[in-house]
């Protein structure tokens, strides 16, 4: 029940911001990013077409918020333009910067794929616009684009593995510290 | 170069271990994981038939090394009997033991994703048997069953995500009491 209530507040964050519509329309905006994106090496023109179609572009003034740490998400973000804020609570309920990202970055992809509620509040340092990739889209075009479908899962599967090398390394030497 | 020799050294020790066969064999051993494996979880009778028919199964004797830490990798296990020790060197560059796993567990996702040294060192503690997947095997089940190939990656990407949760909040812990 809890988590229907905290699911709505992450879907009602993006009706507050302006909707662009079907990311269709973006399709070359987000092939600049190939290159320049870890998320779309080896993507090619067609991949991007056929995946933008599937995302909805939202945008966002400086200082919305776009996610919220401990809300329910079933999203993820892409970055198409503009500059993002990470922030995280510490353990006396402040909140701090971890990271700032820009085109190119995805966000909120663990709550996309496991369901459980948004790690980190991301909020609009610049004008900001992105593309959202629901659970239920990343499931439609697994099921209609396998072979573009099984790329992003790849892509996911490869990002998540490094960032958990990272961030399993960093805690090594944070308990060899103690 | 120096990469080669540590992957010919990863996927020499498997020729060290006794080599069962193709996990064809084993697919009702294999089978009888599932309600007992996170890994397993949603695959019915005839996904793990294909995918067992796509591993290659080894014994271990106690005390074998089955990954060693720094090892160039390129296929994951999964412990399909038995229990292995999983270590991870200090600083100082002794062995500690980090956790012990059993049946139904994988282990050694990471480098069959992303290529990048073993993380670990996997040590069977008891007899143990378990099926190895390559990355190569990995790839022709995404291209020749796109279905069970979405499948495991949904899973991949699952528990990436959950351990990426688990130990990102343990190192914030470890961050804060600095």
């Amino acid at each position: 029940m809890a988590k229907n209530t905290t699911k709505v507040a992450d879907r009602k964050r993006l009706t507050e911001l302006e909707d662009l519509g079907s990311g269709a329309a973006f399709a070359d905006q987000v092939f600049s990013l190939v290159g320049h994106s870890l998320f779309f090496a080896e993507f090619d023109h067609d991949d991007v077409k056929v995946l933008a179609a599937y995302l909805r572009v939202y945008h966002a003034q400086p200082g919305q918020t776009i996610i919220r740490e401990g809300d329910m998400g079933d999203y993820m973000l892409l970055v198409i333009r503009g500059e993002v804020d990470i922030y995280k609570q510490n353990l006396m309920g402040d909140r701090q910067l971890m990271t700032s990202v820009t085109q190119g970055v995805t966000l909120g992809e663990m709550s996309m794929i496991d369901g459980e509620p948004r790690f980190a509040t991301c909020v609009a340092q610049k004008e900001t616009t992105f593309g959202v990739l629901t659970r239920d889209d990343m499931v439609k075009i697994i099921l209609e684009k396998p072979s573009l479908g099984s790329k992003i899962l790849i892509k996911l599967v490869t990002m998540l593995s490094q960032r958990l090398r990272h961030t399993s390394a960093t805690l090594l030497q944070y308990m060899g510290n103690q």
